[in-house]
């Protein structure tokens, strides 16, 4: 058991060379213990245990610094950094964060969740340590995936042409970047990286004297054969090495000993320039059920260790907002030719998988390339098509720009579908999807939309589409009754929908608050204080009369949203209220909000609760606002209904 | 004169091939005349006269989609196409548009403006075009400068991978991706373009033939330079061949005959598959002047075309906030170490040659990579750097989620200068910055301040240097009074200052419209009305005890800001006021901002005024604000002291 010695990079150093692989096994084995209990990104973190030891066992973070791009395959870096003992608290609520985390670790440098911003980190460490004189080491380290992310080229293409000492380690797990990748690969470590770049050369050139001179006449033939073995060689270093990097690679990077000798030499170089390291390395490695089926291991749940099998608790009576939009949009797209559905590397997350293998055609999957994925939608809505595009909220927000300028400037059709709207879970500060409704409501045209449950998802998606503009719908990740006894109603544009009439106060809530305010209302019912409660539906458009004859009928009005404040909804009502100055005046207004701030992780109900917007919380606010008047007092117009609890 | 029988593509394909590089001179000599009286993009417009001539020559738009990317480069391409006889009106309120716009011509598929979207929006079209079975041409046009931006890559990436039918033209004009380009270009150009691509192949084969049969024992060498060889022809060709695409190239971008040459025999190939076509210009290509100075005439101002001069009327008693935050920012980064300055391939628009030339090893301009610019910020800050990062408002868009993710969630001090924030002028509709309130305040602790003249911005500068926090400073592309007598004082955070003394209203104005909200409340004191103005200065963090002190002594106050309504500055004083709910009963609230929509190009002051955000304008609505009671009534407070007008 050496992992029970080493609680730092400083405890690794002391372990000979030798017993590293060992090391590697334990903390594999850790992994999964801990993720089959908490759930989390076991294939990811699989993939990097031996990359991250040998990392840790050559350099000398936090000195150097040690990036990870998206950051959820860093665990085996966690358990390396002083956080073995916190590693079975990861992901949930007050636990240590699934992510790379500054607040966290001396270790972590930034913290992190969204993909291929690394490099363009690393070059700005590197540029300050330049500055300052320094000479410590900082790595990128990033997965295929992140480098189709435009921002990744733009840090290697900057990092290139600057030539600042910085190494980035790729790595490859999905042979979507090197399809040369294999039994070579070995062999290439050892020729490529030690003891140094020439070994190849000095290959292809006794490749040419041996055969080329062998086989005289049949010139030709050969030299095709050659340029190909060069190709091979050079391929796909050159690419890199064309971008400014000295490449080295393909290593294994499973082989803890070869990946630590290799660091060591490159290390030894002493180059002052921007390096690529190119290491291979399987998703779920080491773990059969994982190995095989790395997708389904890439964000688990919780499963049994020894077989494989998830625990997930199914509710028959739930779905998944996630579910049920994957499910209206295969029936819209089977019913209308010019509906596509497009996404940026979350087919499984937004639920598409049956899309993809029911209209491959119609399906797009560009991966991680979310801006890309946004103006390719307005090429197909520009020839007539409708396209959706399901991102997360949170990764949205890297298509800002886009939608603006390439959607909603152009005045063209292109679907939204923002999935984890809102608070996201055990992913946390990165990947809440919080500031949507505020980044969408002031774009021109925009209509931004959040269904109440199940029901309402479906049938907006399908009222997007016959809208003919450019359209946002936001939902949480969160499973709900299909079977709500909530009231649908065909929606018109911009029109709320009365859930629930009462006369003391109006509660207006937005998408997933409404069924806690719902709730909410009906508590205080109990306590004498009747509610009325408004689906408002829309964020964008309000339609100003409806809305504001509502409005009216109230001197309190409470807002409800899963979102910031700042540009949020709740401003959105009092936008409006302060457009047609003749009804806002003696209406007393709350607005309930998720607080501007990265949230933490944990259970979304946990999470929920922590921040006062479940019912019970929602309801304890409502009550205190009902309670006092604006100078503190309790008000003559609804003090006789509120229950004296003193 | 050919010209004058041009008025569509259809009628430059009836002249005769030869008879093009008399037009491309009539075209060349039409762009100089109409940028020296307008102002405009003279360098790349008179770059890609040859290229666009050959583009319509052998393509056939409407129907072959022609994408230009920024579109600055168009001018040929609206000549061409039915504008001749109103280029004369381009860039001026009410004329045409500087850049490619859909509502304007059937030959412009988007309207654009911003950079590296292209290959994405084209790729959209071609997927659109296989969906519905079409054959006809998508051809994507991009400088140089456009390829570094990331979404340029990920287009290149998807459309590789997707071999999609499709065209991108690589118009290279500062050599920065083709060093080896030069002599062998047009060798390079037959050898590669016609007949088929093999021909290199056959070249190397000879080479191979000839020199290593000859030399037999000095093979080594040999085939050292052989490799070179080969790297040469392949290069930069492989790394866009590997890339996915076939590549073509270099060619001479000014030999419009071998150009329409070429691009026939691509026609001709009928291939299916992605092409690079790599086009070699030259910057203000056939008029001296641009062609010695190209970075002066990129977005010129009126000049006189026999020599050049520029006719710009310098007001020696105003100053540009450009100039003014440029040389601030140099003065504080003299005292600090700490300081440096990042920009976006907008060195000159952002006034930092200065300081590029005096602390070059402080400056780093990244190229037109805004997402990059923030993080490579965000790592210096990380390692205790305070850096300034100057971008326009509306290309800061682009970095939005960057702000989020890598600044403010990581709580580091970056400062952000958003230049042509509001109104931008004649770029128009993709330049306005209009929204970077709305997409800055919901930011996490983000600091976000708009300075009412020269002097404050300074002060902001510094003050924000000061702050150890995230901080946005937004001003507008104008030239002011440098001493315009408004008092000056100390910047607090959060706190607004008091311009003007009065009783009847209070306008509270944010950063540009302080001094036509004081103009405005002079001439309305002339009416007897009294208003009291304050300088705002931030839009985020408000300090809630003074606002709402100053807010409290009227009962009418009128907000104002060069920004959208959805969220904005006039949003945050509303959230503010309804978090107080004591302070705000019986106020009316007047929100005056610019419409959310993309505004059209034009003078600023002319588009100030046609918006009603001069001080003219301004007055208006006050007047009107004042004189209405809520139900539309004159009210008694005031009504004696208005005069009467019927």
């Amino acid at each position: 058991m050496y992992l029970e010695k080493v609680n730092s990079p400083q405890d690794l150093k002391k372990l000979d060379i030798s017993q590293l692989p060992v090391l590697a096994q334990e903390i594999r084995q850790k992994i999964i213990e801990v993720v089959s209990e908490n759930g989390g990104h076991l294939a990811s973190n699989l993939g990097t245990v031996e990359l991250i030891i040998a990392l840790h066992y050559v350099f000398n973070a936090p000195r150097d610094s040690i990036l990870f791009d998206v950051g959820h395959q860093a665990y085996a870096h966690k358990i390396l950094t002083g956080r073995k003992d916190k590693i079975n608290t990861i992901r949930q609520f007050g636990g240590i964060s699934g992510y790379p985390n500054r607040d966290e670790s001396p270790y972590d440098p930034f913290t992190t969740g969204h993909a291929s911003n690394t490099i363009s980190l690393a070059a700005g460490v590197a540029a300050a340590r330049d500055l300052l004189g320094g000479n410590e080491k900082v790595i990128a380290i990033l997965g295929d995936g992140s480098l189709t992310g435009g921002l990744a080229f733009e840090g290697l293409n900057n990092v290139g042409q600057s030539q600042k000492d910085l190494i980035v380690i790729l790595n490859s797990n999905d042979m979507s970047i090197s399809p040369n990748v294999g039994s070579l690969s070995k062999y290439l470590n050892k020729l490529i990286s030690q003891p140094i770049y020439n070994r190849v050369k000095d290959a292809a050139h006794r490749f040419v004297e041996t055969r080329l001179q062998r086989m005289g006449p049949r010139m030709m033939k050969v030299t095709e054969r050659f340029e190909e073995f060069l190709k091979g060689l050079i391929v796909p270093g050159i690419f890199f090495e064309e971008l400014g990097f000295r490449y080295f690679g393909p290593l294994d990077g499973h082989n803890v000993l070869s990946l630590t000798e290799t660091f060591k030499n490159i290390a030894s170089l002493k180059l002052k320039e921007p390096i690529f390291i190119h290491v291979i390395t399987q998703k779920g490695h080491g773990y059969p059920p994982s190995e095989n089926n790395p997708v389904a291991y890439h964000g688990a749940s919780r499963f049994d260790p020894k077989t494989g099998t998830f625990k997930k608790a199914e509710d028959p009576a739930k779905m998944s907002y996630t579910e049920a939009f994957a499910g209206k949009l295969l029936e819209l797209a089977r019913q209308d030719d010019k509906i596509v559905a497009i996404t940026a590397a979350m087919c499984e997350g937004t639920g598409l998988q049956e899309f993809r293998k029911q209209l491959p055609k119609k399906f797009f999957d560009v991966g991680i390339a979310e801006a890309h994925a946004v103006c390719f939608a307005s090429g197909l809505a520009h020839k007539g098509f409708k396209p959706v595009v399901a991102i997360y909220s949170t990764f949205l927000q890297r298509a800002y720009d886009q939608i603006l300028a390439d959607v909603s400037m152009q005045k063209l059709p292109v679907i939204f579908a923002l999935d984890r709207a809102g608070i996201v879970g055990a992913d946390g500060m990165s990947h809440q999807g919080l500031f949507d409704i505020a980044y969408l409501r002031h774009v021109p045209d925009m209509v931004v939309m959040a269904p109440k449950d199940i029901a309402e998802l479906k049938d907006m998606l399908a009222f997007a589409v016959s809208l003919n503009q450019a359209v946002a719908i936001r939902y949480p990740k969160e499973d709900v009754l299909v079977e709500n006894g909530l009231p649908q109603e065909k929606l018109v544009l911009g029109n709320p929908q009365v859930i629930k009439n009462g006369n003391d106060i109006l509660l207006l809530a937005l998408g997933s608050m409404v069924m806690p305010a719902l709730q909410a209302a009906q508590e205080l019912e109990k306590e004498g204080i009747s509610a009325e409660v408004v689906n408002a539906r829309f964020a964008k458009p309000l339609n100003p009369e409806i809305f504001i004859k509502e409005i009216s009928k109230f001197k309190k009005i409470v807002t409800l949203e899963e979102g910031v404040r700042e540009g949020g909804f709740g401003s959105a009502i009092l936008e409006l209220l302060h457009t047609h100055p003749e009804y806002k005046n003696a209406i007393e207004i709350k607005v309930i909000h998720l607080p501007s701030e990265f949230l933490k992780h944990g259970a979304r109900s946990l999470l929920l609760k922590h921040y006062g917007v479940d019912a019970a919380g929602i309801t304890t606010t409502i009550r205190e606002f009902v309670k006092t008047s604006k100078s503190g007092k309790i008000l003559n117009w609804l003090s006789s209904a509120i229950p004296t609890k003193t």
